[in-house]
């Protein structure tokens, strides 16, 4: 089909909608009441791989309280389909939904802008969102919750973290009753993916990586996920939705795992461990000062315990765990991403708002408040991995510097076989400040010795 | 303190409300409206552990839209303590507490009776009803779902299954937008605690039980725990929130762990996996009748692979895992018992209920139906121990029977050191349907040889 064009039915439709603001206004009113037939009329901006199987999960049920009735994408007639019920309105115009009779616009279209501009069009015309656009709702989540609330609407984004686990309705009304204070999680599929290979195979992490592209779970530029930018925007999402803490992403540490070799999960493994990429957000008062709150969050490599739940998250799984002050530790995990298991997400928040039809917005989540301190440090015991061209005194040098910073050494490990000119060893560190440790390591780094910088990550138990 | 006393304020409060019915239906009127400071008055039935914890997590927030009216116990003199604020209404008459002005009454008395009677008659004096009350929603869920709807109120559960773990609100609001056809889970605490220490110390089930009760684990009659029946209501209701399946609770098998000795874990041991009181419901449709639906639900202790994620919860823990046509397998797991998680499921449904206050209550959940089919039977390996008086010939007899029914041996363990007069090993069979291989073991059970019965449990893999 070489261009796109609307089923008769669906043309019909636009035809009675006129599309000037008075116009506008109108619509906006009638979409306050719900569908005459009780059904919810919903429209899908955005139809790759979420969309797709969100519109087939719509679409196979005749009894359910939602109808599909819009579709946007850019060049829609390339994806327009026949498997899809002819009422569906095909569109390549965003006017052509925002001025629509649809009840709710799920945003699949990713990104801040324009997907920002139009949800917030969108929720002005009296439309309630469904989003599973984490960059979106880590950056402007609260304003755009203030601004569907002010139009006696809603905005759900369950799909924006982890896919299919239903981690943030778990957190935000399951375990409502509670104080959490830490939440820690395996985020992004893709970094999940690319190290159990490497620790599976023995890969590199450009040999897994390639891997992982091949597969389709990695993104020909990976960097969002590698570097922890994704995974550092669900974090914020969780921290807000969880800890009841209001941050933006650039406050939350993120550090790559492209430094970590498949030498270093050699060396976990002695120490009952391995790596993954994780995300973890801690709230604490101190007892002198119980008004302070403090937030220490980062989306780091670290090292977990091989027999931990964590550990457990396979490939492209994610793993939600949150810690209350009553609950004690909950763990919610599953497919963190993929059309199918988003799709489930988006479905659900639609169900949600279903059953809501014609009620109020219900009562304000417990406020947010933005945390007093921000850092990315946190007392844990951690790992070292250095690679040095070898001459005696070199674990003399690095101790001596570790301790004057009043840090520890708990073990030294040393595989044999490496050559002189690339010695590879490892130090583990009893607990300490990670912000006291950088700064150790700043100063280790400047020794003569090293071949490559020291790759040093905290070691999480559970 | 000898004698309950009602503070000053709870008098003058019930002071305002005179006992006669008229009185009762203007205080159901009344209950419809939020009330006045837009705060829900809370009712508590039973102050035992639950209810305290409930109470204290209601008293530490001044800032919470829930406030704790009224504490009903028996005997509530022994109970009261000067720790909660003086406006709370002490009471052992019930009526106190259907008469009044409570918008929601939280249900942890237990058992169906009274306990269904005093929900429904909350109910109809137009409370929202909260409870944690397993036997009563596996019973009477839906009868008490469609009384509350009539009243335009709601009854909420979710401390009903695995405590602390948002499972119900997970699986019904969560994942409503997929198709679940199977749930497995861990949901008795005190069995998951006595086989985890059967498992850690090889300890006797009598010796594991004894440890239990002394450190409150498991109750003095821990009959219905041990059985699988309080594991089985609990099944019955996610079987109800997930499959969209209605069945009581005497149509599912339940087996009990006191079967299992200390033997069967070091033979489990061999086979990498552990022992688990394990619930599991599986809703399938034949390909060549569609619309016919089987369910096959059981409780009973079976063999899990040892890094398989149920066997990951230890001690008192339950985990809870969903299959999904959409969304795969997800897991949630935490703390499924105890006075502190279980309050948390119940103060997040009282959140629910603020969160919905004023509004009617929601569009029907997918309606339940009843399956057509009804067994305790799962085509999977299975592991069987054989007790014997030694002597030749054995394997062979056993051997003969099993090949009758068509059912292949796959190993067979035989640990040293048994005395010939009670020798104990273990065949494990290829995947064979139960309810076959219940017969052949029927005939099994008849030779001469056994010392006690032989014992058979499913295997089954993640």
């Amino acid at each position: 089909m070489a261009k796109s064009r609307p089923s008769k039915s669906a043309r019909s439709n636009a035809a009675r909608k006129p599309k000037n603001s008075r116009a506008r206004v109108e619509v906006s009113a009638a979409a306050k009441k719900p569908s005459a037939n009780g059904r919810l009329k919903i429209a899908l901006l955005g139809f790759g791989t979420v969309g797709q199987s969100v519109a087939k999960i719509l679409c196979q049920d005749s009894g359910s309280p939602l109808v599909l009735t819009h579709i946007y994408n850019r060049n829609v007639a390339r994806k327009k389909t026949d498997s899809l019920p002819k009422r569906i309105r095909w569109t390549e115009r965003i006017e052509d939904v925002l001025e629509s009779d649809a009840d709710v616009v799920v945003e699949l279209i990713g990104g801040l802008d324009p997907a920002g501009d139009w949800v917030r069009r969108a929720l002005r015309a009296g439309k309630s969102v469904v989003t599973a656009n984490k960059l979106l709702i880590s950056e402007c989540g609260p304003e755009l919750v203030d601004l569907a609330r002010s139009m006696g609407r809603r905005i759900e984004f369950g799909a924006s973290v982890a896919g299919g686990i239903p981690a943030i309705i778990g957190i935000q009304e399951g375990l409502a009753g509670d104080q959490l204070y830490r939440i820690a999680g395996i985020l992004n599929g893709t970094c999940n993916y690319i190290l159990t290979r490497m620790e599976a195979i023995g890969a590199s992490f450009q040999a897994a990586l390639k891997e992982a592209q091949e597969l389709g779970f990695a993104e020909a530029d990976p960097s969002s996920d590698v570097n922890g930018i994704d995974a550092r925007a669900k974090l914020v999402i969780l921290t807000q939705a969880g800890l009841g803490l209001r941050v933006r992403a650039e406050q939350i540490l993120a550090r790559p795992i492209t430094t970590i070799a498949s030498v270093d999960f050699m060396y976990a493994r002695d120490l009952d461990c391995t790596i993954r990429q994780i995300s973890l957000a801690e709230k604490t008062v101190s007892p002198e000062a119980p008004h302070r709150v403090r937030l220490a969050g980062a989306v780091q490599p670290a090292l977990i315990p091989t027999d931990s739940l964590m550990a457990h998250a396979q490939g492209s799984q994610n793993i939600v765990t949150t810690f209350g002050e009553y609950s004690g530790r909950t763990v919610f995990s599953g497919y963190g991403a993929g059309g199918d298991p988003t799709a489930v997400a988006v479905v659900s928040d639609l169900y949600a708002i279903a059953r809501s039809a014609g009620a109020p917005p219900g009562a304000l989540p417990k406020p947010a408040r933005v945390p007093d301190e921000i850092s990315g440090d946190f007392t844990v015991p951690h790992y070292l991995r250095f690679v040095v061209k070898d001459r005696p005194g070199i674990v003399a040098a690095l101790a001596t510097i570790l301790a004057r910073y009043g840090i520890s050494i708990d073990a030294l490990l040393q595989k044999p076989g490496f050559p002189h000119s690339a010695l590879s060893f490892v130090m583990t560190l009893e607990s300490c400040d990670s912000a006291e440790l950088n700064r150790a390591i700043e100063e280790i780094a400047q020794l003569d010795f090293h071949v490559e910088p020291p790759l040093c990550l905290p070691i999480f138990s559970e």
